[in-house]
């Protein structure tokens, strides 16, 4: 076994594929982030990366609240096309359909299995390309038909997986095992 | 469609699962981990949020450098194992080979197809259960069989993905296409 160094970057997968959303001057945006991830349990928070030239930022500091969508793999299409145009150039508030929530002012998109609403809490400048996003989810939107027991199935959403870097898009596969329960039955080498 | 409020919860889709490192007094020990994210390009950061009462953080704030491993499918029993587990009352430093990068003070699992060694930048408390830790990632170390082309390949790696609630791991699917591709044959309806 011999590790190579393959240089410093931004080598965590899987990475999800997500569309934030804000309304910028009123007008919904939405973004493609696969830099996301939860920044604690409770009270449920999340933290993501946007490049500081992107159109989406001021809108969120704007009126201090975002959404995170979660598309299906049927949207690969339009949640890519949502990555490659700046609404600073294209309208993209016409590309679904609009929803608000309790906050009022984070536009959701009706066509994504999961709708994420949260409140802006800190705004992160580490000095680099991009800022860091912390938010607080206040609230989570879905159709029964994405749940099993009340509870989100991950088989029902099918989210869409990205692996960086190489820039592909991914299905879920075949369930692994049961979480807190598969290394019960572990026993450590001599132990 | 009907969309319904289902709670503040913590539903992000998919999740990653990996196997955070540090050294507690001295002794290299290992967590795994699911609220993680990428929280800047470049320089290359990311973000995980670690329950306050955790063995790990003190071995975090000790050395201020801390690794991320990621396991393959077939380490899902051993990964799943240093879950349940703390470090508090069981040795996870003999369930690896253990080796130390640039920094030498971040443990890094030889077993697993990735490992990014990283350096502390912040420790944040946002007032609930969890801190969130952000560091820089400083190298990324793996074997020439989990590359293509000098990146890594998921398809090599086969990273664990995690749902959260539900408590299962999945694998990594079918190619779904190509990003910043195949949004470019999206049309908007009417456009």
């Amino acid at each position: 076994m011999e590790k190579k160094e393959i240089g410093a970057k931004t080598y965590l997968y899987p990475m999800p594929t997500v569309l934030v959303g804000a309304a910028v001057g009123g007008r919904p945006n939405y973004l493609a982030v696969a830099y996301i991830g939860i920044a604690q349990h409770a009270p449920p928070m999340l933290s993501f990366a946007l490049g500081k030239s992107h159109y989406t930022n001021a809108g969120i500091r704007e009126s201090r609240t975002f959404s995170v969508n979660i598309p299906s793999e049927d949207l690969v299409a339009v949640t890519d096309y949502c990555g490659l145009v700046s609404g600073s150039r294209v309208d993209k508030s016409a590309l679904f359909t609009n929803f608000y929530g309790k906050l009022k002012t984070a536009p959701m998109i009706a066509e994504c299995a999961l709708n994420l609403e949260c409140r802006l809490v800190q705004a992160l400048d580490y000095g680099g390309i991009n800022e860091l996003f912390v938010g607080e989810i206040v609230e989570t939107y879905a159709e029964e038909k994405y749940l099993t027991d009340g509870l989100p199935d991950i088989q029902k959403i099918r989210p869409i997986i990205f692996s960086m870097h190489d820039n592909n898009y991914w299905k879920v596969g075949e369930h692994l095992g049961k979480a807190w329960s598969v290394g019960r039955k572990y026993r450590p080498a001599g132990g």
